[in-house]
């Protein structure tokens, strides 16, 4: 992406297009016309809609499921608000490398595409297989101690984030979901949230990888501290995220941007995804409704997130992995709720009455 | 299934395996060795232990999903309780047999196989494509006027079902669903769970594929008819399935047996299946923790019926479609839990600490 300043990127918000409402209507009212009983595939019925009318088709291609996951580290994490150190990022990068990690696994099985992104993992990652170098610094700054990132930074990031999901869409992804890696990455995205929400951490702030009550409530004050240093300058989502955000998030939030830029529906996959999913929105309301959100974590804040968006996922497996991982089980859902707009007979093509044409 | 009386198919019965306890906690405790945190995968990981101890593995082998879909006809379609004429079932399956079909196009997805049984529609199937004809008789007689079947068809039915889930079994499925296509078939479904459970119509009976409050007071009434009349034999699941059943029931108890039987996990589709189970687990409690429910259906009677199992389905997207429809959706969901087990790298082997032996 060749936009390197602010009003130029706030431009291209501005400018990215919300679904189409007349075949999101048209979709729904194929479904009627097919050989099933009115209304009977439930709320897949409704996602089949939502993903032609981003894609202005009542009978969309779905091709090349394409999981974007962003790698950076958070030096938030030398507060000690992790399970795990941080040199994990790093270890499980080149797990990602070598295919060994539960988002490889999950890819796999939904037939889709995988795309590793270091936009600042602590340590080389450079010739890894499968791991693209575009790292910015290794690790946001402690945000308890000053911004997380430089404005500067935290567009570049996103544009980072643009860059990969129109790639994608150019090799043929008519879908893309968002994953991360990062220690410690539930802190920033809990700080996200409150900041855009006005949310007492205490509502947002979660166990993460899993830690006990007394870290829980470290956890809390260190999200406090650091939107209380900060509080003048969370006027806009992109002060919000340079300030208490990550390399990953920005990464994930550019990619819903750049992704629904082109026509094509993004998958918000879980707590930190979703903390993404809500800061693109800040940046272009009218995307909204080409997002899907795939799954409702055990990490506490996210329920509380999808409450404010209004919006029901598809999944409710009480994940809370990260990756990318509840997208991609959404992935096999999705594709079949397009497969029905496209491929299932009509009641006139099949010759079957109508239930209100029936004896 | 060369078992062609009662007492016989019934010692069929008690000799089927229970699960493997020690493997379902070995599974569990693989989990906690793989590169992830541990539990972050939540259901998914107990879905994989479930799958590994009915397989007997701790890495089970997940290949050529199939769906059995049995199809039949019930003459208490006269009483009105259907929002579908009765010919439709024929219709239905003759869109089965061309591929056009929700079921068919959700199996295609599930990258697996369907097979189509017809044992009771009113109609000539035979020679259709895709569609084997088991027929036993057309249509189940109007069980508020007798019973919906002898007790000699209702045993031919079921060893059709087991017959049918062990050919899949030899053509190498290792994990096999349940679906129907028969118009009115709810209906017996209620009568069949109201039996069993000894639960009253009115907490049962559903809407169907769309009736009205008048139609669905009628067909209540209906339900509590056929249990009056039979009400001296409804003493084992046997009499139930004769008295108020039919074959597409029977054919699916069959299948869930006749699966376990050769250590298949077996998945229940929505309410009709759902009943199917339930008489299973009546003639093989020892099966219950084999079958895996797949999803709950909008129809009245199945968030009830799941609750007096006990069990949690994967999939809540308020479909009320049959067919087999959630079964096919939940495959792509039980083989990404049983991938996890096979095919994740271990924290030994991807040289990353385990969480307690962080910083």
């Amino acid at each position: 992406m060749s936009v390197r300043d602010c009003p130029a990127f706030l431009k291209f918000c501005r400018e990215i297009p919300a679904r189409d409402e007349a075949i999101y209507r048209a979709a729904l009212a194929r479904h009627d016309t097919l050989t099933k009983p009115p209304g009977s595939l439930g709320r897949l019925e409704e996602l089949g809609a939502r993903y032609a009318a981003v894609c202005g088709s009542v009978t969309p291609a779905f091709s090349r499921p394409t999981l974007l996951n962003f790698a950076a580290d958070h030096h938030i994490a030398e507060e000690g608000v992790s399970a795990f150190p941080q040199a994990v990022t790093l270890q499980m990068v080149r797990n990602f490398s070598n295919g060994g990690a539960a988002i490889n696994v999950l890819m796999r099985q939904a037939h889709g595409e995988l795309v590793f992104v270091d936009l600042g993992v602590c340590g080389d990652t450079a010739h890894w297989p499968h791991v693209r170098d575009c790292k910015i610094r290794e690790g946001a700054s402690n945000f308890t101690r000053g911004p997380a990132m430089t404005e500067a930074e935290a567009l570049r990031a996103l544009c980072v984030g643009v860059d990969t999901a129109n790639e994608a869409v150019d090799a043929g992804a008519t879908i893309l979901g968002t994953g991360e890696m990062g220690i410690a990455n539930t802190t920033p995205a809990a700080a996200v949230v409150c900041a855009l929400t006005n949310l007492p951490p205490e509502e947002i702030v979660g166990r993460g990888t899993g830690i006990d009550d007394a870290q829980l409530r470290h956890k809390i004050d260190i999200v406090r501290k650091g939107l209380a240093l900060h509080k003048d300058n969370l006027k806009d989502p992109l002060s919000v995220l340079a300030a208490v955000g990550g390399f990953d998030i920005a990464g994930m939030c550019g990619a819903f941007l750049g992704g629904v830029a082109r026509g094509v529906p993004v998958v918000a996959d879980g707590f930190i995804s979703g903390a993404a999913a809500l800061l693109a929105i800040h940046f272009a309301p009218q995307i909204k409704e080409s997002i899907f959100f795939a799954h409702r974590s055990e990490e506490r804040g996210h329920a509380k997130l999808l409450d404010i968006l209004g919006v029901e996922p598809m999944i409710d497996l009480g994940l809370h992995l990260g990756e990318g991982t509840g997208a991609a089980l959404a992935f096999p859902i999705i594709s079949s709720a397009v497969a029905i707009l496209n491929d299932m007979a009509t009641f006139d093509g099949a010759g079957i009455p109508k239930k209100d044409e029936g004896e």
